[in-house]
């Protein structure tokens, strides 16, 4: 199978391997050792000097350690959202008693910078904004860089959603001022789902000390009292993590600045590709993402349709829309372990599969 | 290395071969028939006809659910403590906002039913028990089955704590009227740690359109959603599953009463030696766990000089004492992928360093 959805991504196959290593002590040397490998090549990746706490949970997880971490019952945050994930970051600070203001815009655009900065502008009192730097449902990159500085500016903490960005995506955590990233392990970084990645900066942890959310599984600072002894507080996902750090040496070999080129030149290949086969990006211009290309559904053809042939007769498995984008969209991943190969095969799955549902329309 | 901590546990090679099966789509069919399986062999196991719930988080993370799902800030609860785990579902209540009772034993003894009874008599607001099935820090087992007729008799719900039980030790979630019962992959499942199970009561579904904790990466009722469709609402610890599956399938051929009655022999047989070795048990009597067996230290011998040297010399890994336990005793498990073998080898490797640290103390 060509799994190309956004996440699980394919695993390489001693990353799959190494997660099959028999079990060892989460309070044991080995388990420190394999922490600090994993936690110096995280911060590498981030581009941060900060803490990057490992999580066992999915995504969210960390989306909801970020905001039960750094926030109060009550306290107003802005929540820019570009797509689904932006609206579930909203959601998550909503569910927890944030005040919240929604700054949407449509499917397939991005933030505009000076919109944040008119609503923070309209709104001193905003303690912290939530952005995603790659929205997956969309196929869209927000200008991270540029909505940074604004938000800097005004004052409020950034939180941001990297789980679709980092390791495919540029990002800087600590150039740009990120207070709080958060990603995933089934992304970009090539490794079964199970554990998240959150780094913390100086401004969170003074916000933490503060913050009076409720949280015990997810608390930053359980999780960076055992970080500093190579720990985490509670039992991690070890196979996971055995997979994790066999993905980085895998990172490191190629290099950070190789693996984004391979995702620019991929993500380019793969809208050019869907341009040529007469199809039309959800998501057109510099913000199209390089990890994820969302597809309009051509006329008289229906999403699940067109999956499940892909599937059944190429072994080419992509993702449908996700909230009002089901049935208008499909999505072809393109993070990870991807080269120009399984794209030129999607592609070719694509135009066999829709050559012989077009006369089906006649 | 004969890995003989309560928890992770060592893994089949069969268990950890399928964490490496290539990834699939968590919203395929695959995954929608890896979910009902894991799920209908979950239920045979936890002996119930409940929704069995898979979460990705460690034990912790399911006992905040268990809190979080079914309690409201203010709400009064008893936290029935035999150890540091005990005192950590209690701590997590308390981080959200319940108001607490504590009801604590001494470490080695179980929880004494007259004593919640009579608890539960003076304080009719109370409206859940927290109970922990099997005390991992201190090697007991409580009664839970006397205590669960107490609880159902008085009204409040009981949640109940079986990381390290279920899969090892009886339990009958449905004949005991048990409301929440939780359990995590690394214990007596013998697979690899980062997936956690919850089965949620029709009482505590009553108590979860109440509750008024914030909530939502751990929310049940969007984890009920997702799993009447086969899948989470949240991208699972897939590979993690893949082994449970597995793990499962072992289970099933082993036969439940198989698998309980091998805990049970092992369970005795680690006790005697321990005892032939001269040594004392933190636990004697009908509550002493057959997954777990906590050893007094020896006068004049460092737990963690002991520890070190049986993992040094002997390859065997033990676990130390946790909380006011540190340095006062040391744990042997025996639970999940066990055989009376690998307790033989501890007790033959206790012996060995225990003779070779017995001369310096002269």
């Amino acid at each position: 199978m060509n799994l190309r959805i956004p996440g699980p991504t394919p695993c390489p196959p001693e990353v799959r391997a190494a997660g099959a290593s028999p079990m060892i002590d989460h309070r044991g040397e080995d388990f420190v050792s394999l922490h600090r490998r994993i936690v110096s090549r995280l911060q590498a990746v981030f581009r941060t000097r900060n803490e990057v706490l490992l999580l066992t949970s999915s995504g969210t997880g960390a989306l909801e350690a970020a905001v039960v971490n750094t926030l109060s019952p009550g306290d107003r945050v802005l929540a820019v959202t570009v797509g689904p994930f932006g609206d579930r970051f909203a959601e998550i600070a909503e569910a927890h008693g944030a005040a919240l203001t929604r700054l949407p815009f449509e499917p397939g655009l991005p933030a505009d910078p000076a919109s944040v900065d008119r609503a923070l502008a309209a709104d001193p009192s905003i303690r912290a904004v939530l952005l995603t730097h790659n929205e997956t449902a969309t196929g869209v990159t927000n200008d991270v860089r540029s909505i940074s500085r604004i938000v800097r500016a005004r004052g409020p903490l950034l939180l941001v959603d990297s789980v679709s960005g980092l390791a495919a995506l540029p990002l800087e955590t600590d150039g740009w001022g990120l207070d709080v990233v958060a990603t995933a392990s089934q992304k970009a970084w090539m490794t079964p789902p199970g554990v998240a990645m959150v780094s913390v900066g100086p401004r969170a942890w003074e916000a933490h000390a503060r913050a009076r959310m409720p949280r015990f599984y997810f608390d930053f600072g359980r999780a960076r009292e055992f970080a500093s002894k190579g720990q985490t507080p509670w039992t991690p996902a070890i196979s996971v993590l055995f997979s994790l750090s066999t993905a980085l040496d895998r990172i490191e070999r190629e290099g950070l600045d190789a693996v984004l080129d391979r995702h620019r030149r991929i993500g380019a290949r793969t809208r050019d590709g869907v341009r040529s086969l007469g199809l039309r990006l959800l998501a057109e211009g510099p913000h199209a993402s390089d990890s994820v290309t969302a597809v309009r559904a051509p006329d008289g053809i229906e999403v699940s349709d067109l999956r499940r042939r892909l599937r059944a007769e190429q072994g080419v498995v992509l993702a449908g829309g996700q909230g009002s984008l089901k049935g208008k969209v499909f999505r072809i991943a393109h993070l990870g372990w991807v080269e120009e190969r399984e794209i030129d095969e999607v592609l070719q799955a694509l135009r066999a599969v829709l050559a012989s549902l077009g006369p089906r329309k006649g």
